[in-house]
């Protein structure tokens, strides 16, 4: 087989995050759920939106970020997506391919809006998003460019692509494509409250399609529904070749057969905003996996990446994270 | 005469600013004046931002940022400034709304888009701006709301605005209605080249309306056609009741009657942006001189925002600047 002209191909919602700091009232008086993602319609986006103070805004979404971060990286990247042809549609676009990754899929040219996640940043840098899908929900198995994912190494799914029903279908249309060709198929789980929503479907992906699985402690013990890390950790492992979860502050495990590896998590001067930690956790580690380096490795590149995206607000690199990590590790 | 209701109204081009990093090389290359503001149209504006890399949007504009940053200070005040009603607009709209600023300009709804700025911050923390005025352009003197106007103690107006051609007729609205009612009238000059564009006009302003004047150094003496700074100091002093000057680094000077003071720039640890540095300068200026205090207690509060703005990329306060204000003069 020839090498792959990708090296990872992501396929999620294409947001654009609108950031703002706000004090733990505002989490409590909109009855918010610290930490969590939840999802609201147009008119609920406005209401929101009325209660924000002064926010910035920059590309998101959780596959995007792990690709944008990979293209920092120097990987060679596609992102598959769905945006309006409006003003921010056109700010995703720019940014994305901006970094040198193939964007290609097609724009709505009329319906809804391209999507929008208005981040709550709390003083302790957590963030509460509240998203509203707009033109993700029209992402379709028409849009996944088959050329693309047989010609990538790994494809990356996130979790949070099940909540739209058409993208469902492109999601398994991609898995398929990616099998068929010998390829990696990879996901994350999103987010404890997108396992709720789904855990089947997730358990029959890990169980059948996943190569590379990336979750954090709660989303683990959620999808295997047990309240016992070590025994998440065992489920996983039978169920995939690859699994990586990411714990906070307290690192991160990576299993492949029968290798067990506990990183710790690099450190930081000043935690300023998580979101985006566990995208960039899995750039870092597909990055090394895709360059054939050893699971610590990967693992240790996921909690660089990791480190430099949540000592800033914003979900992408604010510098080059190829630099920082040749400078990491020498 | 009563208390008025806002301290400051500010009438300014209603802009969302696109920031990106770059280096030095990108503004060679592009033929850019390091440091300047150029205005481009939307053709323009594409080219420039195809070439671009990833970017973060916020609102911004000159007298915008000023009151933006008053309102964190804790005054009352009000902006007048006019954008489309598509995304960026809905952007700039509830950025400066969701600061309590009163902002009752009817958005445009069809026409040109939202005016965009386009900033290339290079590693020395300078900033090279160039600026698709879109909707601004139909600013005129229909959008002067008396009311406000004359229930404003100071009228502040930027040079920026002395670009789109109707709102030039807007601007001399306001001075007359300011005037008639016995509020002061305060200009920023924004740039050396908007003065070099608009200098004849400047000075019939300076000379007749003006109150308070703000420039740095380069646009006074660029409005006198003067080499030496302090015969430029002396001609404005003879022109205005109060000028202030600021100097970067070397702080401002600030002249009113006989007095004259000098007063040193505030400590930064790390120059990140030096966008909106003048825009933040002039709201703590204002504050205290609408809170009568001393002429050298404005200057230092002027430098006290100046400086706050310049340590984080982006033109508005990242912090309260009321809280930052209380715990630098104690």
């Amino acid at each position: 087989m020839s090498d792959p002209r990708f090296s990872v191909v992501g396929i999620g919602n294409a947001i654009v995050d609108v950031l703002a700091h706000v004090d733990d009232q505002f989490i409590i008086e909109n009855d918010l759920i610290k930490g969590s993602m939840s999802l609201v319609d147009e008119a609920e986006a406005e209401i929101i939106y009325s209660k924000m103070g002064q926010g910035v805004e920059c590309s998101g979404g959780s596959a995007a970020n792990t690709i944008a971060a990979l293209a920092s990286l120097g990987s060679s990247v596609a992102f598959i997506g769905k945006v309006k042809d409006d003003q921010l549609g056109k700010v995703f676009h720019h940014d994305i391919t901006s970094l040198g990754i193939a964007f290609e899929t097609t724009a709505d040219t009329d319906g809804l809006s391209t999507a929008r996640c208005m981040i709550h940043v709390t003083p302790d840098a957590q963030r509460t998003m509240q998203t509203f899908l707009g033109a993700c929900s029209n992402l379709g198995p028409d849009d996944i460019d088959e050329a693309i994912i047989a010609d990538s190494s790994v494809t990356y799914l996130e979790g949070y692509l099940w909540d739209p029903d058409l993208a469902k279908q492109a999601f398994r249309k991609a898995a398929k494509i990616a099998e068929s060709a010998g390829r990696m198929v990879s996901l994350s789980l999103s987010d404890p409250f997108c396992v709720e929503r789904h855990r089947r479907d997730f358990l029959d992906l890990v169980k059948n399609h996943v190569n590379i699985l990336f979750a954090n402690e709660e989303e683990i013990m959620s999808l295997y529904q047990l309240k016992d890390f070590d025994a998440s950790m065992e489920a996983v492992h039978a169920d995939c070749d690859v699994a990586v979860i990411t714990r906070g502050e307290k690192g991160s495990v990576a299993v492949r057969g029968d290798q067990v590896h506990i990183v710790k998590a690099e450190p930081v001067t000043k935690v300023v905003d998580t979101t985006g930690a566990g995208d960039a956790y899995a750039a870092g580690f597909l990055y090394g996996l895709t360059t054939n380096q050893p699971l610590n490795m990967c693992a240790r590149l996921g909690g660089i990446c990791s480190a430099e995206i949540i000592s800033h607000v914003g979900a992408r690199p604010g510098v080059s994270l190829k630099n920082l990590v040749e400078e990491k590790i020498k």
